[in-house]
């Protein structure tokens, strides 16, 4: 089998991470700061050293460990106090995560949505955002660093500047870029960060986060439960990590993911994918009969969109099973970027995702196919 | 070591459950229902077997998978409709994953919050409990199936009649019961039944769920994101159990959990803790100078609290862990029953909660330790 969805989830996993787990699960998997006992702090210590590395890696002064990239999105989000009037910006390369969150919340508190503008060669325009923005004043501005479709990596640098002009929030979705693209949070001007553990950072199911640029979180809590202290308080703690990490905390997951991100941090995995990723849109550049959704700039990570002229994306995925080579197909929650695309005539893009564990040999027998594919 | 907090989570698991994850992890971790590849579907296969099963397990309809039995409690009571004028229960056993879900939502809309009497045997007073219910009647009625505390389980049959008689909400939280305990959600007239997969299940952390009675699931969605399907609508599903389940699904910990949890139900779990807890009660009730919190029915699982007099139960906890014994101290996260049980005086109690693994000789060496420490 040739795996080639990376950006839904990376498979294989470092050894490293499958050895965490078992070991984790056999031997550290005690309820965390609810018992007095050894096991237990271990496991309480186990999850703040997971804490600080990552904190460190982004430059964050707090983090707050959540089950997903969707939950830590939702909850930031029921977490800030929207009204009326407001003007939430988002990125048309954003994942259904941060937009239906965004219009589901917008029905409740009916504040108005905008999309920050592309140039023609689809990277975002910062010029006319600013000028949007002197307009419409962001209260906040949401956008995915890199693009699940694409593999464009946006300039968070440059929209950190306006939304430290603005006084906007900043709240950014790495969930296809942390341990991959380097993120500042101090620098970037990032209130918000989340990540995925299962992705990009090669780590279990189950575990995300929020990284949070100040270490006293003004998100209004939204999540409620025991916390193993202050028992007797019908109300949730108002203070620290506490308050928004209620329930037994996930400990087999969070130092799978320490053991995964340390070996994800280490190696220079972005340039291995970006190396890929040119091999591959080079090769699929000098078949006729294909379209290729890049702009060929170097700011893109290992994923990248085609089509093949005149066949619908999940047919060509179905085919390329045939082939024992797993692609993705459709719109990839992704309602926006496929009108920009103009993509919407294949129902979505083929996507072709790498990881660390990917070969040229393996993009190589890609190619092959999608030639015999067009021929028949 | 001797470990005597199973409440908190079981440890250790079943081999089979260790097995499954090590296999899922290296084999079926693929995005379930995101590709219309052969690995993605049989990742999704594995998650529809675990969930007919548990459904078939507690005579449910549907359920719906959520990362902790907390989100679960926050997702039903966030999902449910509510006004000033309702009333809610809720036990005097209650954990803060309810009591905490609906104070905070009580701050929000205003409801009543009111609680389920007891007998003078620390019983649920059912007599009472309609006669209340008569004047002021429930909108819903919220409570735990089994008391994290002193291991009572509450007559959800008879709470079950009541609410069918006044036509009121359901909700049970099972997370110290499910696997143990049986329960049947058409026969006690239970709308949502909670569960924990990481305790009475013998499953990871990081899975839980909402057993929902009938197929149509009422609730409000309150969770938002990719659900792999209808990729361009900025809104959620309005229908099927993917309304309630965005993000990633967690075939790694659901897999495990069909593992473990088939392994808990076909063991009598329930027979082997009720017969250490009546071993260890009995002991325990020969010591001068201790407290024993339980009534003595046959209406309690293997959770055993008490406390030595004179002393306060953290006390006791930090002393037993010299012997290499472990138990829970303090509130537990229950915040009604210490005033009912009157241990407020002790800071709580001393809570020893039994597993499959556990043995009698285990008991004796704790009992000695206890006559020790009361010696000293």
């Amino acid at each position: 089998m040739i795996y080639f969805d990376n950006a839904a989830t990376t498979y294989p996993k470092p050894e490293c991470m499958y050895e965490a787990m078992d070991y984790a699960q056999r031997n550290l998997a005690f309820n965390a700061g609810r018992g007095s006992y050894r096991k237990s702090k271990e496991a309480h210590d186990a999850i703040e050293e997971c804490r600080r590395f990552l904190c460190e890696k982004a430059n964050a002064k707090s983090l707050i460990f959540t089950p997903s990239a969707t939950h830590s999105l939702n909850m930031v989000t029921a977490g800030l106090s929207f009204d009326k009037d407001d003007i939430i910006y988002c990125s048309p390369y954003d994942h259904n995560a941060i937009v239906r969150t965004l219009y589901e919340n917008a029905r409740k508190y009916s504040f108005t949505i905008k999309q920050i503008p592309l140039n023609d060669d689809l990277s975002i325009d910062i010029d006319s955002f600013k000028i949007a923005c002197m307009k419409d004043k962001p209260k906040a501005i949401y956008c995915t660093h890199v693009s699940n479709v694409t593999g464009y990596i946006l300039p968070i640098d440059k929209i950190g500047e306006i939304v430290s002009k603005f006084n906007s929030l900043f709240i950014v979705d790495g969930a296809q870029a942390f341990g991959l693209v380097p993120v500042d949070l101090q620098d970037n001007s990032i209130d918000y960060y989340i990540f995925a553990g299962h992705k990009t950072l090669y780590g279990p199911f189950g575990i995300a986060g929020i990284l949070c640029k100040d270490e006293n979180i003004k998100l209004e809590g939204s999540f409620y439960g025991g916390t193993g202290s202050d028992s007797l308080n019908v109300y949730m703690p108002v203070k620290g990590i506490i308050k928004y990490e209620p329930s037994s905390p996930n400990v087999v997951s969070i130092y799978s993911l320490y053991q995964s991100a340390r070996w994800a941090f280490s190696n220079n995995l972005l340039q291995y994918e970006i190396d890929l990723a040119h091999y591959f849109i080079k090769k699929l550049s000098n078949i006729n009969d294909v379209e290729v959704y890049t702009n060929l700039s170097d700011n893109f990570i290992g994923i990248v969109s085609f089509n093949i002229k005149g066949m619908y994306s999940n047919d060509v995925a179905k085919i390329l099973e045939d082939y024992e080579i797993m692609v993705r197909s459709d719109y990839h929650c992704s309602p926006f970027i496929h009108d920009v695309l103009k993509s919407k005539k294949y129902l979505g893009t083929v996507r072709v995702s790498f990881s660390y564990f990917n070969k040229r040999s393996e993009i190589d027998l890609l190619i092959d196919a999608i030639e015999e594919i067009i021929l028949e």
